[in-house]
């Protein structure tokens, strides 16, 4: 079974390994996996992280080692990425997300899916409905980060908001709030990845100040733009993990009363049903599909382009 | 007629004027004024301020302009400092802190109080009761910015707060917070400041993470600290101007989902009802009584100590 292996930073190397095969998980075949920013970052060497990288994938159920769970084998998955330990306070509250004892896949102390297999609870597994094809449901992980916003920020039909950032996510995250309000601009340098969000229907030039400023840019100094943006009293929500820091003045943070909220994973449901539904459109930011083996153009691509997937 | 006026960055005389005499507003005969960290930024040149500075005071209406508001002439007050155009969206919402318009006293286009007499509408001021004598009388507006908190966060008894920052708004703010919950820790560098605290009986040492952390700092860096004590999903709160940057690493408050909420000027109504009841104590925090004529001590001694006060 081959799978990525990241060794140091920009270290990384395709190996046979063994498949896994963890007490009380499931093993799934992968079958098409996506590269995200955090992706590109570990390969950097945030976070010291050493392993397989890889957590939005779509794969099968192959083997289930717990006899309760054996219902799963043969399903198609997308999952949830944070693993807890199931005692702690978090855990109990049913927020894995920030259990402190938590694994994430492919980004903290457990394996991803840049690989033939990938191991996970049954509690992490969601199965996909035939609407939402392989190449659209590698996207139900980062469209469901997307639709942690909705949980976190009070929207009204007319809120005026602004994306920052024409990425992958920030296209996602302009199409999710779309579906609570039509106002929505995004806000980018790249003008392939604009001409994307113009052919999604989104905006692409807006007035400030705005209610609500999703930063998106994977850049620290992301947020002190949407504080430019945001309008007094308005809320700027922080989507991006980029372990850089940047020179802040918090001041008008306080004299404009702003809200800032930091928004990580997020719910699959209303992911899932959104992509099926065919109000998130995806499709559309699939710039690549590579094999595993091109593991180092597919890396390259991603750093310029939109959604760049392994097909294994 | 006296009062202190800044005429550029560290330029700061005390000048003979005229009488404040605004249609439709009242004259007020400053008794006390307390010096501000924002005063001592705009001598520093904050904002490019020209004019007198205070902002935080106690005074006797002497004279009202308008024939509607006579009942005023002769009464103690307090006032909110903000002051709208009465038109806009804002000001209609009865939110005159954000009019874009707005003149702010002392420290936005509007004569401050560090003078004899200052000028302010009829619908800024607050009657004081007997119970507030004129040392805690100019506690009112910055106890009031405290009381903002309390509108804007969600507390719980028991919930574990932190207040970074051991001057004047450190201390008070404390002092407010633990009205509505016990566990308030203040933070501070100063042995003499933090002995206040402790005389007020906050605690001064405690162990992270916090609920709830709020910056009185009045550094930059405060934010950043305020990061490494916060819980996930916890609460920041600024509440420094300090108009400086530093550099943030804004990822953590992403990875721990973090709100930070921007707070500035708050209501005078609860302010009034703390410090008449004696909820909130400041005659602790009261490091000195100055003349006007002696603005070089006291605003060399409002740098190091707690409270310093103008006294006309």
């Amino acid at each position: 079974l081959r799978a990525l292996v990241i060794d140091g930073p920009a270290a990384i190397a395709l190996r046979e390994i063994a498949a896994p095969n963890v007490a009380g998980e499931c093993r799934i075949g992968v079958r098409m996996a996506g590269i995200c920013g955090t992706d590109l970052q570990l390969l950097e060497g945030y976070a010291n992280f050493r392993g397989t990288p890889g957590h939005e994938f779509v794969g099968v159920v192959e083997e289930v080692t717990s006899a309760g769970d054996q219902a799963w084998v043969g399903k198609r998955v997308a999952a949830e990425i944070n693993v807890g330990c199931g005692r702690c306070d978090w855990c109990r509250a049913g927020v894995k997300e920030h259990c402190p004892h938590r694994s994430v896949v492919g980004i903290r102390g457990r394996a991803g899916a840049f690989a033939d297999f990938l191991s996970l609870p049954a509690g992490n597994l969601h199965e996909l409905p035939d609407a939402i094809d392989d190449e659209i449901a590698v996207f139900v992980e980062p469209t469901a980060a997307a639709c942690r916003i909705l949980e976190q920020v009070p929207f009204e039909h007319g809120s005026r908001v602004a994306v920052l950032g024409d990425g992958r996510m920030g296209l996602l995250t302009a199409q999710v709030l779309r579906t609570v309000t039509p106002d929505v601009t995004v806000f980018g340098r790249h003008e392939h990845k604009l001409n994307v969000a113009r052919r999604l229907g989104l905006a692409t030039h807006g007035d400030a100040p705005f209610d609500i400023v999703v930063d998106a840019t994977g850049r620290p100094e992301g947020l002190q733009r949407a504080i430019d943006l945001v309008r007094p009293r308005g809320t700027i929500v922080l989507k991006s993990t980029f372990h850089g820091e940047s020179a802040l003045a918090p001041w008008p943070i306080v004299v404009n009363e702003v809200t800032v909220v930091g928004s990580r994973c997020g719910p699959f449901l209303p992911a899932i049903e959104l992509l099926a539904s065919g109000a998130v459109q995806v499709k559309p930011l699939v710039s690549r599909v590579e094999r595993l083996e091109r593991y180092e153009d597919a890396f390259e691509a991603a750093r310029r382009d939109l959604k760049v997937l392994f097909s294994m």
